[in-house]
């Protein structure tokens, strides 16, 4: 049976290799099989970014084209913002009526996420409820399916459980269980070998041009206890080595493995190697991404939130049904 | 200058005399000179009755028809369905970015409500979050007055603390700060001396005739302690005495005060007076009851819905684009 997806990505500044290999690649795949939906989460931004909305607005467009330039087809796949479909947000309300707030302190990214972000006041009731947003997100496209990073697994789990909820409670099989599609996000390390992030300033951007990204490249940082030519070298802390995973053979990459630790490559050549594949992979993406206007970008998420909203309607009616709302039904 | 006034009532039962002493005849009032929308709060019986919702559906008619027959009037006031206008959710999750859970934690009706009412299990996110949606139902129409009781006070204040905290961080005066018009609401006791409620059966429901109604207030209790006609009486403990609070004249009303204490008057003719001017002053609620019909109720509450909904979207759209989102904007 066909699977519904659903898969959303935060409008929170430009995307960069980190989301073309840990997110778009995977979308590509799911697209090919199943019914997919792929929205730009402007109300996720909101519960951290609350305090400095600009990023926002300006994120939207330069997301998506990248989507459509990476190959997430919009004939396939519904392609839509969130803040359009305002089903999402009046399950999340319904949803609110019977979801514990234990059951929201527990998941374990609110503190952890409270933690790292610790220059942001997240203390409020919209940070503490944004998986139950999540699962309104999953549940009012009735999904069956849901890709994640082991990190938000949790999240899953916590949409079952209000979904089970919600049936009982209701005496009505609304909304399926959700199974959780557990995938490899390969974490992307940035050009200082910090975590990839634009706060860092170390990302390699999709938005880069060619020449822009190369240069980032080779002055990448390989192995710091490299310091010479002749010095053999530890693939295993190179950023490079770690790019060569995503665009380099698994053959090339075996020999560049043992070549770096005997010294018989030098990280300038093994850079050469990494930047011919990578522009390689990436080659077909540039050149889509050169043709895609902002005017499509726009027409064709209003579209998809046209195509979105009307299921979601369904979904929703059904439910307010079941709640004993619905005075028009 | 005319006010813009917002207030609702929950449907979670049927209307009796506190609904018509307490809230009609104040809206009544109100919508004489300000512009007013009135509306089922159907979202809000959820945050309590989420557990047992046939209440909700069916209280709906029931009570938008007392509406009518009181005198609220679909020419001059806004009548809507809260769930009809999702606008309020939408809201209700842009005000929650930036609202500190502390914030919602210490509206004393809070814990009082939760304590109260036990028997329910009201530690949900949605319940914690009840003033929250109350600040989203007032500000989506830029409501510059709202009538409560002392007992919601709080959350009047709550609601011009996320206001000002939602002005100033998106540097636009999108909202105004609503002023309360703290209200009497006479506390009526049931037939039984407690608070009149639908849980002790000691409600006069304005969906009873006169004969049912006229009958229990024969049976009302009156001062426990005057067994025998010829005991003095004393009003200040009296049920029927805070009826004629409502229904009776103050010269009359003084009158009775004395006979009762002097045992001049006994407590069947004290019944009988009130009854006559109780009857009176319902007679024109209870000829409109009659004609008032359901059809006539519904296509009325989608008006009024429609018309909510293009104030409520406008005002939303002005807040989502202070946001950064607004997309189609």
């Amino acid at each position: 049976m066909r699977e519904t997806i659903v898969s959303g990505m935060r409008p929170t500044g430009p995307l960069h290799l980190g989301h073309y290999f840990g997110v778009l690649k995977n979308w590509i795949e799911l697209q090919k099989k199943e019914r997919c939906y792929f929205f730009v989460a402007d109300w996720h931004s909101l519960t951290t970014e609350y305090a400095q909305v600009d990023v926002i607005k300006k994120s939207v467009d330069d997301m998506v084209i990248n989507w459509l330039a990476a190959g997430v087809d919009p004939e396939r796949s519904v392609l839509f913002i969130q803040s359009e479909v305002p089903e999402h947000a009046e399950l999340h309300l319904l949803f609110s009526m019977i979801t514990p707030i234990s059951w929201l302190e527990r998941v374990p990214s609110y503190k952890e996420l409270k933690q790292e972000l610790k220059d942001k006041d997240l203390s409020t009731y919209g940070f503490l409820g944004y998986p139950l947003l999540q699962s309104a997100d999953i549940a009012i496209y009735k999904a069956t399916a849901v890709p994640v990073g082991q990190d938000q697994e949790a999240h899953i789990e916590l949409t079952r459980e209000i979904i089970r909820r919600f049936n009982y409670l209701y005496k009505k099989p609304i909304f399926p269980e959700p199974k959780t599609l557990l995938t490899e996000f390969p974490k992307i390390a940035g050009t200082d070998g910090r975590k990839m992030s634009k706060s860092y300033n170390n990302c390699i951007y999709l938005s880069d041009s060619e020449e822009e990204a190369n240069k980032k490249l080779m002055k990448c940082i390989t192995d710091p206890a490299r310091m010479r030519r002749e010095d053999p070298g530890n693939p295993d802390v190179c950023t490079i080595f770690s790019y060569h995973k995503l665009a380099t053979s698994e053959a090339t990459r075996r020999q560049i493995d043992a070549d770096c630790r005997t010294a018989a490559i030098g990280c300038v050549d093994c850079k050469k190697i990494l930047i011919k594949n990578l522009t390689e992979e990436l080659a077909p993406f540039r050149e889509r991404r050169k043709k895609v206007k902002k005017e499509e970008v726009v027409s064709l998420l209003h579209e998809g939130s046209k195509k979105a909203g009307l299921v979601a309607r369904q979904t929703l009616k059904e439910a307010q049904s079941a709640m004993g709302l619905g005075f028009s039904v």
